[in-house]
């Protein structure tokens, strides 16, 4: 999407690769929205720091980057030797896996350029496939997010306001993004709409990432405290909630989303509001037979106890976390909640608007093979 | 309630009055939770000042330090001329009340004080008996508080694990408080339970006085995001809630409080989680006739923008205000907001538990003269 550096917009993926110059360039997430830098990472082992670091987060986004590094790691290879170029090649995936260990994005994206390197009879063909097949993969990951924003955009009309939770933006994706899709989508067919983004408490990603996003482009938009949301929609001023998702059951139609994502689909709900949740793909388990078996990940209490901001009083301009809670008390964590099907109006995905519901029935066109 | 100060618990009311030194006796509120501090005022002015300044907040606390105020300024007239007295009383009844212009509760205080006042038929008639209903209005608040706990304290069970949003404990009157009136009764039964305190932003009320509040009574908590709530809930960790409230509907049993409570209640019902409201009878409006109507304020964006903290990272103790949204992004705050009856359980009261909708129908038990 664009961003607006000294006064000029221009266009940027949230991952590339430069291939004359073996380097993988990442927007520094951790400097968002204080601060817009591109970072370029010369060899696989720091494009697995900055996977590990955070720099780069989000699953589409992570899943490019590691896509990028297993090429990046393929061209740093000197030689024709195809046994020292395979075993080199281990090295690389396996360093780019360690660097997010629970994640499956990495993985898959991975063995997609892994498979498609094997067709080269020699090395350099190989180093060759191996990059095609990693932009072939962001570039995958930009259409299916294009695919949502155009399955998507129906739903919204002029005058609308919107809400969204967390950050599913195109910082989490190579671009555009999932829940945000529908919106720049909108945006683009000149529709007039007005966002409020759920700060997103404990880690505020709606305040920082989705607002940062939604001001870069030029969308009217208005941050809110995760409490406001059930007022506005009583005094009738929000029409529409769109969220993404990071794991979303394909035999049940339960989303497991950021925590607070189940409350605003209890709200929604009881306001007749349309709940949306916007997904690629690769965030159906096709597996998981019962949402409450997702695992719950328990966060650093700390993350409730306070909050990181840019100290403004006394006006320093640094980066610091505050104290915020009572120093004698403690916090329960979760990071995630799940949503029953009951609660979802539509997932929308990249190859069309489904009944949560309907998911499972409908697998094999959205990818199962099981 | 009890406040442990180096190590030793000591009783403490939020307003108390030492007639011999004339000095109002305050709990520097904007220190807490990061430190606990008693300051006193010695006339009249530095009262006002003290409300104004918010040293001192919550309805049944300001009340009663309008009325320690007043009987503070008569106790300051020096001679028998009655008519002097008169003027004299007039001018600091006004200062008080001028201190918080759109509170009611330091009105009626006054007005209570004022009235017993005139029995006198000597000044110094006059200054013991201000003085005594002074001291009367604020044990009233007490005793209405320890009722509510009384009545309240049944619906607390061993191992029950209980909801709270916001501040209406201790601090927000003389002693003891409405929200957590209960609480406390059922610690002084012996019952054991462990309370979830909403950190309730955008201002975290229940992080830093809730939280502070039940630290100091030893009682078993955990502050939670507000988006957490729904979770627990589906997950069967939330047995009860209790709030308090800013303005109740003696017409409709419509319940106007902090933000976010409406969602809790939704929340609550939606798992068929009681939920109850706990207030004095000084907090049920007679008059309006819609909730729709309670002018909902919009305060300052700054709230939901940022958070108010002790600097840790980089460690400095400095209290300061960090940005932690997008800084080209702006905020709606609203400060309140309404429960229509159907969500909630009951309403405990110092005179007993009532339905929402039994309010008018019960009217006369519940202190309204119209």
């Amino acid at each position: 999407m664009n961003v607006t550096v000294h006064g000029r917009a221009r266009h940027y993926r949230t991952v590339a690769f430069d291939p004359a110059h073996r380097a993988v360039q990442l927007i520094e997430q951790r400097l968002l929205p204080h601060e817009f830098k591109i970072v370029a990472t010369r060899d696989f082992r720091e494009t697995a720091a900055a996977i590990r670091d955070m720099v780069v987060r989000g699953a589409g986004a992570i899943g490019a980057t590691a896509a990028y590094g297993l090429a990046q790691g393929a061209l740093a290879f000197r030689g024709n030797d195809q046994r020292k170029f395979s075993r080199h090649i281990e090295i690389v995936y396996q360093t780019l896996k360690a660097s997010r260990p629970t994640a499956v994005d990495p993985v898959n994206a991975m063995n997609s350029v892994r498979v498609a390197t094997r067709a080269g009879h020699t090395v350099a063909e190989q180093q060759t496939l191996a990059v095609a097949a990693a932009e072939e993969f962001a570039n995958e990951d930009v259409h299916h997010c294009e695919a949502i924003g155009q399955h998507g955009v129906g739903l919204i009309r002029n005058g609308m306001n919107i809400l969204t939770h967390c950050n599913a933006g195109w910082l989490a994706f190579v671009d555009i993004g999932t829940a945000t899709a529908p919106l720049f989508a909108a945006q683009a067919r000149g529709k007039k709409f007005h966002v409020f983004c759920d700060e997103t408490r404990p880690r505020s990603q709606g305040a920082t990432l989705t607002a940062w996003e939604l001001a870069q482009q030029g969308i009217s938009h208005q941050i809110i405290a995760d409490n406001a949301a059930g007022h506005l929609m009583q005094r009738d001023e929000i029409d529409l909630v769109i969220v993404g998702s990071d794991r979303t059951l394909g035999r049940t139609g339960e989303v497991t989303n950021k925590i607070g994502t189940y409350t605003k689909a209890v709200l929604a709900h009881r306001h007749g509001i349309p709940f949306y949740v916007a997904i690629p793909l690769s965030t159906i388990d096709w597996n998981l037979k019962r949402g409450f078996n997702i695992p719950i990940e328990e966060r650093d209490e700390h993350e409730v106890l306070g909050a990181w901001g840019t100290v403004q009083s006394p006006k320093s301009g640094r980066r610091a976390y505050v104290r915020v809670a009572n120093p004698t008390s403690g916090a329960r964590n979760p990071g995630f909640d799940v949503t029953p099907p009951d609660l979802i109006t539509g997932i929308i995905t990249p190859v069309g608007i489904f009944r949560p519901r309907e998911l499972w029935s409908r697998r094999r066109e959205l990818g199962f093979t099981g």
